[in-house]
């Protein structure tokens, strides 16, 4: 079964935080059928953690967990602390196999995305 | 003749600030037919500021700018922060309409540009 782990910063706005959240349950209600298991995790401050959300894919019987991170450039997070944290919780899960996507800003759709919303933006009256 | 201003935070690791420069060049390859101007700008840290990425737009003789946030969530500095900027500059400029898009994680797309993310890395050997 296929799990999809949506990794944000974590903010001390809680407003941000719930958005990742319900981004997630968004992303289940477009990808269910593929991911029947999607859940949202954060870096830091908030929670539930990388490893409690892997945790959390893994106790409802995910066999491989797509780490999705929430990031729009490859810092620090992205290219060290994610795959740390990843790492290390691999090895407590070994029968789940756990990849992470490319951060955000390397997709050619993140160009349509910003077209699409300018031309919405310069359509307003 | 439209312009867009994609504008980022700005990071004090050079690589991220120069990912958003080398974004807003594809973005120009991509639709410079429909915004011949197109420029990157920072929040903080970074140069160009917001107010110079417009004087700059304004300069090559922009009539329309639309400011493009590069951020994932509708935190302070998408709120109220980029406006407050915006709104300033546009005093110093009245005959160009300068408006601002949303930020990212608000769009229909987003949920499709994680969906691809995923998909691509579930394919990886």
């Amino acid at each position: 079964m296929n799990a999809l782990l949506l990794i944000a910063h974590g903010s001390r706005r809680q407003q941000s935080n719930d958005e990742v959240r319900a981004l997630a349950e968004r992303l289940h209600e477009h990808c269910g059928d593929q991911y029947p298991i999607v859940e949202a995790g954060f870096l830091e401050i908030a929670e539930p953690s990388i490893p409690d959300g892997i945790k959390c894919c893994a106790s409802q019987g995910a066999s491989s967990i797509i780490v999705l991170p929430y990031f729009l450039n490859s810092g620090t997070h992205v290219v060290v602390d994610i795959p740390e944290i990843v790492q290390a919780a691999q090895q407590d899960y070994p029968d789940v196999e756990i990849k992470i996507a490319s951060h955000l800003g390397a997709s050619e759709l993140m160009m349509d995305l910003l077209i699409a919303s300018a031309n919405t933006t310069a359509e307003k009256p």
